[in-house]
């Protein structure tokens, strides 16, 4: 986004500037004193197992709390307000370092070694799970081959990182990230990452760009994996989205389930996870937005993203015991988590040419009120416009064709 | 063990605390000024090639020095005592952080990257060979799949490192530790160590406990590679056991070799390692026991360990030139070393229940007298109680029926 | 190289010595204030992407700088003089610590991650693409297996390295290194490094050394992957080098291009790389020499090297968008860039006995001036005598018969 250039800039991480210092703290009641409300951001090294090493930051808008993970490809790991979280309670309690994680490992699905944020994107290459893949777009460059779950972008490190602070109204805070993903005979992708978030606010925007600055172009992959867990998550838990068409990924989350995917059931020792594909409906700005909200109704967060951008919406299920990973994934993304091949014949891989860059912002609000979540939902229920949802009951109709 | 509340206690490491001091002395001339033998406890930092970041901590008791690395799962890396040292040499010169390890190298070998330890662990979801396993027995988890050395668990680090001492008698000095192998899908391991030792002893115990801290019951798989070089390894120094039946694992190790299971050759050039698996008779509490000495039969180690918890055991002889490692392993084990679906078939893979905790304690004392060697060697006598040995010449007798 | 005994010495890295200061700066101002032309040598520990935690050692000579990166094998990143640079601009614009790099990554590639240097060794087991290789020549040993691109060497960090200073002419100053390539039932390789420059000028010698410190005699693989990029390379760039014979690698380079194997074209995007493999004709020293010029034949690089040690010389033509990797690798090499297999069979693979040091010494000289450059090439024409170049159109020239 366009930043004044008075305002209040400082690197936290440069691989440029050689700078990575190891703790930082810095609060609005210095750098801009007359706002209204007080921010801190700190930023902190992580010691002990396998979280040695990782770098945290940590911006307190007054409002909510938001960490995010610099050696994580910028993840969230959580949001949090006086009685409301983001995130959820993975298997995997410590921040991983990367260098603890073999993506290799167990059939290419080692990313699953170290997940646990709210917010991690799969991509920038390819996400999805593991499969051979062959092709590679560009001339003269070798093929991505046997593809490891979800990419790596979620496993590469900040290479920049900057705090700014607008010293005018809104004040806005915002850190400012670039992650690599590069290498000879392969893409050449930058991942430019603005996270903004207004001090005193219950909302907060990602707005990624993604640039190739290779010369040839590139098919890209970005899936927003978006993690919630509880006490948001619960039974009578329920997501409210403007559903153009949906079905189910495999036969195993078909017929039998297909009429309850946008409720959640209790924590379920052994729960096979069911995953939903969708379309979804979206303003004349091309705004789609999508709601998960607590059985009380008091208890929500609200997503909006650009559908020309984020076209696929994946609906994760995985309400297996609290111990296990009690966790539901809403999942915008530029294609759905088919193997690559698949994606690549129902055309809905994406390419960016040489310099191009492509924006694709994610808007989250934390809801606390009955009155914010049906505000929310009434907001998606417009969407729908009276419109009808198609639901197939079994797999095949995302199929290529 | 239990631990008095009185006594003496300091986190050398923790991610929950956020602690990993590189440089750490303590001394119990300081801590428990009237215990009789002074001991040290020392915590160091490694520096150069592969040994970078890695943590070292050091327990000397007046009698023993036991250094271990939380970097590695809280290996051994060796115990010297004036006159003898439990270790060997490897080929590999450093203490190597597993950031350089790339189990996935040579075939899924390349756990012998860093391997050099006196004590190290396989385990805890597998060890064994590299092989295909497609079996999960948890629901909705994914299996192994393809399946490296000896598992992951050696090159986890210690995401919690405690010095516990005792303020009256004994003063015993405990190293408590927290070692993690967990992920989504997979398991969710907790392995708590504690390392004890009296002052001026010239033993120690490490009490081992596996905590499944998943929702559903679990396989676990635990061999403890106990490795052993000269110069206590040498040519006619001699392994004691109580065995009830021994065979060669494979027709490489067979009937030629097999008479001379328990006697050692000298180093040499070439050698083709050969492999021994077998049980052991106990005393009427389990417990079992097996000595390694010396030609001059006045240097040895005994180790003892519970038959119930740990009923198989292999001995590894890889007698190959020094500068290629010259070592026996003494390893017991909850399984035998083959593929995990041929010990799966045979009934010998434990599973450990969700919540369940695990405990196998193994005690080693160091002898440095021809008396201490022979009241040992009269232990072990003492429990095959006049019984036979059934000795296998070919592979097969433990295979699955 | 031999040094005397009065000469200055530091330790900058030792895993022996436990050291590894992130920053270190000498200057010969004060080493050696009677030496005629002031040097330095500044090591320097990087932050920030995947440069956190590299190591980075410049040694400027008062002519030219170099600079060498012990944390990936004592690779030598660039070398610049006032109007010249021995380097490249790779898509991986970090110093990627090893830790980041999956070897095994895009069906064994992952080498590519890292890959931005201008002198990079590959080997020591083996160098060139991924294969299978089931052979190993030493008893007792395993296989290499899946074998990954060129090796694991350049991804190996230095274990000791000193800065050594000559205090009489002509004060040399030397890098004394050992990068370690080692583990149990595989190879046991030190790579022991003089890197040598006499100050004030324009060029610097690499004298490595592979010691197999193991008991059994190992095959070992060495070669020096030399990328030249922009200004240098260019349209109307040459190669000089007194061919005895060449042939390409494979159809992709055959007969439309063979004749051209020397001259560079501009960057194109989308250009497939090209590749031929040769012998080069030496004096009676067994010294053979290449010359890299630019268009203005008035800036060139010349290579100096013993054809006995090292008789494969490759040439890389990968003159691909600047964005893309505009580069050419000259490549002497104990064997040729075949699959391992391939090249055991042509007999190429060469083998080092225990104990058994082999010394492989690398000249560099930085050409600024039309005489200069004329005069290398005059150098390289005397080495031809004459004499002609045998020229394969098609490939199979080099395969074993």
């Amino acid at each position: 986004m366009p930043v004044d250039t008075t305002s209040f800039s400082q690197h936290l991480i440069s691989a440029t500037h050689n700078i990575n210092d190891p703790h930082v703290t810095l609060s609005t009641a210095e750098i801009t004193p007359n706002a209204p409300v007080v921010s801190t951001i700190t930023k902190t090294r992580l010691h002990g197992g396998r979280q040695e090493g990782v770098d945290l930051v940590e911006v307190n808008n007054g409002a909510i709390n938001i960490r995010v993970i610099p050696t994580r490809g910028m993840s969230i790991l959580d949001v949090t307000t006086a009685n409301l979280r983001l995130g959820w309670n993975s298997p995997v309690d410590e921040i991983v370092h990367p260098a603890w994680v073999n993506q290799q490992n167990r059939g290419r699905l080692g990313w699953l070694e170290a997940f646990n944020e709210y917010f991690v994107r799969c991509g920038l290459e390819w996400f999805g799970p593991p499969c051979e893949d062959d092709h590679h777009h560009a001339k003269a460059e070798v093929p991505a081959g046997p593809v490891s779950l979800h990419g790596k972008i979620a496993n590469l490190p900040a290479s920049e990182l900057q705090v700014i602070v607008e010293r005018a109204k809104p004040y806005n805070i915002i850190l400012r990230s670039v992650v690599k993903e590069n290498q000879l005979f392969g893409p050449k992708f930058e991942l430019h990452t603005d996270l903004v978030t207004r001090p005193g606010t219950n909302s907060f925007q990602v707005i990624d760009t993604i640039r190739n600055v290779g010369a040839q172009t590139e098919e890209f992959a970005l899936l927003y994996h978006l993690n919630h867990g509880s006490p948001l998550l619960q039974q009578g838990a329920k997501l409210v989205a403007p559903v153009r068409h949906l079905a189910p990924i495999n036969d195993q989350s078909s017929s039998a389930y297909i009429h309850q995917y946008n409720m959640y059931g209790p924590p379920t020792k052994g729960f096979a996870e069911k995953v939903f594909i969708s379309t979804l409906r979206a303003d004349r700005n091309k705004k789609t937005r999508v709601l998960l909200k607590n059985k009380a109704r008091n208890r929500g967060v609200s997503i909006r993203w650009n559908v020309e951008k984020l076209p696929c919406f994946t609906i994760w299920k995985n309400t297996a015991a609290e111990a296990d990973g009690y966790v539901t994934g809403l999942e915008p993304g530029t294609s759905f988590p088919f193997p690559r091949p698949v994606e690549r014949a129902a055309k809905r891989i994406p390419k960016i040419k040489p310099k191009q860059s492509i924006q694709m912002p994610l808007e989250f609000t934390l809801h606390t009120t009955k009155a914010d979540v049906k505000a929310a939902e009434n907001a998606i229920f417009k969407l729908m416009k009276g419109k009808y949802t198609r639901l197939d009951t079994q797999p095949g109709g995302f199929d290529p064709s």
